[in-house]
């Protein structure tokens, strides 16, 4: 009996309403050995309410010392073993632009870099240009014809894009192309298999090509690819935990993982107040919201301590709007943690609140990784937050008799 | 995706270097109610202070209410789950006194025993010679040939030798003959198998020429085998972490041990003062470095409380020596606890340390059992020591994208 048995077994219908915030790499570190955290920093008094009258914790995102990429680090909050279920960058970012990702497809990350004479790349990221012309450059490359293989190419932003090689027998055992250095050339694609190869076959010929197209346009005069991926099998949340599950999410990577588990992606909001506008308007329609603020995890990789205070505390004012919803339960918590001092995502437990009427309290009277580390929940793998989250939503039943 | 495949996938070189230091048996109890442990009692004022800058926690060697033994307790510290990875006794003494297994060999544990008139055992220890009779006793006994089979017999000390059985299909799921009881005759050997019935048969014939030529050897004149095992399949730590590791031990049991995940063993000291001469001298040419420190363990088998405290005092005294070689990670922890009022190994959580320059500060300001309770690190399962040392080190990249 697994995890996602057990949900489908006991799982129940009452109607209640379960919301999901997740401050991306939310978790920190003090900058000296009896400093605060960001979080601990930041005036949260929102935020410190609900952790009086909730439940804390810590969550460890996959296992203790594994720092996780933005996948792994939602799945578990989504109650997906990510260990179990691993998704390839290809098809993060593909569903991320929305692009519908089929059987016969493998889906790969592009990015448009820089190459010198003698085709060695000299800017991995070609000068970061502006989206507009990743969209034409875009337009450039959907040109190419690859023979028996249907290709797509998809911008996404500044450098980066998606293409999609559609085909019968396309296995996804392909090396990155994409050497991760300066100074080299583009790699040439093998596959691991037979099938792989086929796919390595429509990849090289795809960058030969895209090299003579783009040949005139530098600093985006050349390709690399990675991540390989094809769309995994992975079973959606309404059917393991009977919810109606609902995305508001700005960025596309996040929506892509929601789309990934079978969450409705509602389009539109660009600022945590407009997903909060969006979640009043959707709040009839749907069991569980995910809302998620990315903020906390690019000022941590920026080292920008202060600003990331400060993306908690603007955080912190939208909370009163979602609690004036009346949710059943709201959880606040991370993906992961990014401490500012190391400008990166990082293995430390991430700081969790779980509001609801049927917690047991735990004396926590403020929001923050030592407050946490005493909390009622304890320690505990990130893919439980989805079993406690129905547990105190009253959406689960009694195991045996 | 297991712990170790998630090791191998995830290690990078950066020229850390990581120290575990092992105080066998290192957890303790107090002896009333209101007291303190050995470890509380006793002045650290390095190990505390260690704990200030560091964070710490409780290991559980194998599962919650498991005592350990050394093999397991020690496994778990190194990353190897203990439930998954079984040594025989036989293996670990074989390696503990530096003799190669190989996969034709079936190694076994020998006691030297008394045994009466009626061949009925009167002392399972025969007195505990001393070493030298030992060595002598195990000449005997090296004349005794057995058909098909080579036999190797090597002294370990007093009433200890090691028996390797070499040959064709030798099974090791075979009993042992020692009964654990006075009284009674050594038990004759049976294999569960066809190949165990081989080795058992080669068993039977050396105990009975073993009472041939010991017979006038008084107190001993007989033997008893135990712990039949073959060598296990296990990857190195180099083939895991990437880790150039080295073993600082006095005792073969754990040299035998670190031999057995693929350590280098470092031979000559008999102190902690020499250990930690050793460890500067090969600190370049090692990534990790593993100091084993016995005399934690001996005084809480002797039930000798202040003796524990004493040996605890005398390990702190060594451990500015560590630091000032500046390691990137310092771990401090045992492989079990042996409070000294029960005379034993115990199953209670292990106090456990680690230094490093990126730890999240707990707020904890000594070393000991009741400290850690309250540490960052929580309780969790010693099996993920080496997966919290790597990333503290810096060695582990980002999980997934």
């Amino acid at each position: 009996m697994n995890l996602h048995q057990l949900m489908r077994d006991l799982r129940e219908e009452n109607g209640s309403k379960i919301v999901l915030l997740v401050a991306d790499g939310l978790g920190g570190l003090p900058l000296t050995l009896s400093g605060k955290t960001e979080l601990e920093t930041a005036r949260t008094p929102n935020l410190d309410a609900m952790a009086r009258e909730g439940v804390s914790g810590l969550t460890i995102p996959v296992l203790p010392g594994i720092t996780p990429g933005s996948g792994p680090g939602h799945l578990g909050l989504f109650g997906y073993d990510p260990l179990e279920f691993q998704i390839g960058r290809g098809i993060l970012e593909a569903l991320g632009i929305n692009f519908q990702v089929g059987p016969r497809d493998v889906a790969t990350r592009g990015n448009f870099c820089t190459v010198d004479g003698k085709g060695l790349i000299t800017d991995r990221r070609a000068g970061r240009p502006a989206t507009q012309r990743c969209v034409e450059m875009c337009k450039k490359l959907s040109t190419i014809k690859v023979p028996g293989v249907e290709v797509f190419v998809e911008p996404v932003r500044e450098h980066r894009f998606v293409v999609v090689f559609r085909g019968d027998n396309l296995g996804d055992a392909v090396n990155d192309t994409d050497p991760q250095a300066i100074g080299v050339a583009p790699l040439h694609a093998v596959g691991e298999d037979a099938e792989a190869q086929n796919t390595a076959r429509a990849v090289n010929h795809f960058t030969t090509e895209a090299a003579r197209v783009l040949k005139q346009d530098a600093p985006t005069n050349m390709v690399t690819l990675r991540g390989f991926a094809r769309h995994p099998k992975i079973a959606s949340m309404q059917e393991i935990y009977g919810l109606r599950a609902a995305c508001i999410a700005v960025y596309p990577m996040y929506k892509g993982l929601a789309r990934l588990v079978g969450m409705d992606v509602l389009e539109g909001p660009t600022t945590l107040a407009e997903q909060v506008d969006t979640l009043k308007k959707i709040w009839n329609d749907y069991d569980f919201f995910f809302l998620h603020y990315k903020y906390t995890d690019s000022t941590g990789e920026d080292g920008d301590f202060a600003a990331k205070v400060e993306k908690i505390e603007l955080l912190d004012l939208e909370v009163p709007r979602i609690r004036a919803q009346n949710p059943d339960v709201l959880i606040v918590t991370g993906d992961h943690s990014t401490p500012s001092k190391m400008r990166s995502h990082s293995w430390h437990p991430v700081p969790t609140l779980l509001w609801a009427r049927m917690v047991r309290p735990d004396g926590v009277v403020d929001f923050g990784e030592s407050s946490c580390r005493r909390g009622g929940l304890g320690q505990f793998k990130a893919k439980y937050l989805m079993s406690l989250a129905m547990a105190h939503a009253g959406r689960l039943g009694k195991y045996g008799a």
